[in-house]
């Protein structure tokens, strides 16, 4: 086998860079827990044509066949997931009976994807996610709770600081309505190019494409300016004179959310009402978010989630759900490469147990058991070499503290803190390091510097 | 959509299950990174002529195709792993430059396979592995030390007994070769079915097939019947007479293991010499074990691995290594399935706390952010019901304590343990519920009774 090249899209890490994703999956996990949501995890596979129901991500999906299948597409139609909501919905569903409701689950898991690998973007990919969903309502508070949830989650990660951006559906379809704009979907479709398209051509296409008046395409560019961080928005918005029943209820459910996240929020994480947000024309029914990291926004959105009035169905039961997703390879794969964030060593042992020679391996060995019965970390050195390329194997490794047994030199035990050179008598029944050692834990670049 | 079916071969687990394969899986990490193992991921899918080398898995395999790809086949041949071994290797090699040997990780991940699905085999599951890899060579007492590991590992799972069945590949080799059979891997292919074929049938074969002598066929099977938990299976396998030097190395490595393990068995874990174990005629050049479950000796085994002197190769450099995996799945779905484990309750929160009336949720949110400041997983009701309603809620979800704020009735802060009904006084900055209440966790069979 020569030496094999990575895969473009298919991204792997060292261990150092290991133990960044896996605290912070500890960091997510935890915190979902902390709020009541269980953790499930569903099968990586789905039938086809549950995964084809949205229509635009078709082109991405992967099929599996065996290799010794006569027909190439007969295996029941089985393909990658590529989100982890399809999956959830059919979960529910499948297990209803079985589930209390509103049934609240955090999912961290793999997703796949055959479009073409960027930054922030590729074929196989981790994401964290958490709904709550319950069989006919589901109350609005659920919208505030999640979206909170998420807030205090990301608030407990290393990572640059990220901005949540909410905006509600009801308030946009309301405000079109009120505004006599007949093809409000329309226009929502057209208001979504704002990132791209300079606001003449937006006015352009809502005047020409939707049919809307010039005053009304100018409402419509001026709702989407507004973005502030506190609820002051409703006023704003009512400033504009626009009077529907459906806007007052959108209004008051993304004022509630904002008020809600508010004292969540830290210099990490912030939250804004931004009324130019429509995450995509699909399922979302109410509340909607995106999220952004600062230095990152060419990633787009790391993030996002809402409020869905029919996240599942079988035909006797709807179930609304509020969900929101985060992003888990697509933010912390470029921040690794970019060297903002690294392990602080690449293996899990803070003491590296020597050995005095072969014969007297055993020695060492019931030292590194007595440490571990007190849950430290360490390794037996693999070999007796000398002293001096002992303790180099271990800085190699970045293993801080090297155990020294009894030697005919007439020390005692004795272990030795490699960055400092301090070498001290020790107990192996009694001896810890300090408790930032004990494990290997995120480095920022900050914290380098 | 109608209710959805499950997929056969593609096992889900509902979340008090999960409960229980997530327990095992922090266990299973704990055991590992205490003794310096790195947890690494690989991506899914590999090449499929990576997958392939193993020849007789093939048919196993699930290839992967774009749905708008042109060229069914095209798509550089990729399949999904349906190991840790093989994306392991390849691992290695790739990143030889940036990890210090010997590496040793664990790997804690989904595989999968397009077998028949029965007990025990799924078409997706998910393995632990650890190994013990270097460059060049690997001292011989990495055997020792990754075996006693995955003993300690699985000595503290809530499982029935498991046993670990050693032999080495050596002393197999060694005795045939020192017998005078010429086919020796022909014996061993023939020994190998003696589980399935009676003793006569057996010696048949090594006569006709493999051109043994009556008499080296009865000193193989006189071999393949030792089976003893200490090192004394040394002094029978000399009484057989045989004389070989590689006969020799074998006997004094699989001595040291059982050695080595034994200090580490408890009653739940046991480790034997059983030499008529040859883990198949793949890679394995040492070592080898099988670990079967008490109870479970249809699922064949539980477990396995051992030592392999070329676990990969770039050409100019080998890489001998030496491992053992643990069937997750494998184990626990039959246990699931069977009751004989599960989880103490479906969701992570431990208090719910009630809502006296829907304008007061805000309240009721400060209370169980006070409780989570001090890690204490609690969720607030979903809706104001009467109190007997908001207990049953609690109820359902097997959530022990229900929190009470002060209300018109004039008590404060209160809390009741549903369990028993007692109701006390508490402040939701100092009140903990019993340590074993905080988490769910496994409840198996005997505790149940």
């Amino acid at each position: 086998m020569a030496k094999p090249t990575p895969l473009s899209g298919f991204p792997e890490l060292l261990p150092a860079q290991r133990v960044i994703e896996q605290q912070v999956l500890d960091i997510l996990r935890h915190t979902f827990e902390l709020h009541g949501f269980a953790g499930i995890e569903t099968r990586s596979v789905e039938p086809l044509d549950a995964l084809l129901r949205k229509g635009d991500t078709s082109k991405e999906v992967y099929l599996l066949r065996r290799l010794q299948e006569e027909s190439p597409d007969g295996h029941a139609g089985l393909g990658l997931h590529f989100d982890l909501t399809v999956p959830f919905a059919r979960y529910v569903l499948e297990n209803s009976g079985h589930l209390q409701f509103p049934f609240r689950r955090y999912q961290l898991q793999r997703a796949w994807r055959g479009e073409r690998p960027q930054e922030g973007r590729y074929r196989e990919f981790t994401q964290a996610d958490i709904d709550i969903v319950g069989p006919g309502e589901l109350a609005f508070h659920h919208d505030v709770e999640v979206m909170r949830v998420m807030v205090e989650a990301l608030a407990a990660l290393p990572i640059p600081p990220v901005s949540f951006q909410f905006n509600n559906r009801k308030l946009i379809q309301g405000f079109y309505r009120g505004l006599g704009i007949e093809d409000v979907t329309g226009a929502i479709r057209v208001i979504d190019k704002l990132d791209k398209l300079p606001a003449e051509e937006v006015t352009r296409q809502l005047v020409e494409d939707v049919g809307a008046t010039p005053e009304q395409a100018a409402q419509c560019l001026e709702l989407a300016t507004i973005r502030v961080s506190d609820t002051s928005f409703v006023e704003r918005v009512r400033g504009l004179g626009v009077d529907d029943e459906l806007l007052d209820t959108g209004l008051s459910e993304l004022a509630a959310v904002i008020d809600g996240c508010a004292d969540a929020t830290t210099d990490r994480v912030s939250v804004e009402a931004n009324l130019r947000i429509a995450r995509g024309l699909d399922y979302y029914t109410g509340t909607v978010v995106e999220i952004y990291m600062a230095g990152y926004e060419r990633l787009k959105s790391v993030g996002g989630g809402g409020r869905y009035d029919a996240l599942a169905d079988d035909g006797r039961t709807t179930y609304p759900g509020v969900g929101v997703s985060f992003g888990v390879s697509r933010t912390l794969l470029p921040l690794i490469a970019d060297g903002v964030l690294d392990g602080s060593r690449p293996v899990p042992s803070v003491v590296l147990v020597a050995v005095n020679d072969e014969d007297a391996r055993a020695d060492s060995t019931a030292v590194a058991a007595r440490l571990r019965a007190r849950d430290i970390p360490c390794e037996v050195a693999p070999s007796p070499q000398k002293f001096g390329k002992q303790i180099r194997f271990a800085e190699r490794r970045g293993i801080p503290y090297v155990w020294f047994l009894p030697s005919s030199e007439g020390h005692g035990h004795e272990v030795k803190d490699i960055r400092s050179g301090e070498q001290t008598p020790a107990d192996a029944d009694t001896w810890a390091p300090p408790v930032e050692d004990l494990h290997p834990h995120i480095v920022t670049t900050e914290e380098k510097q």
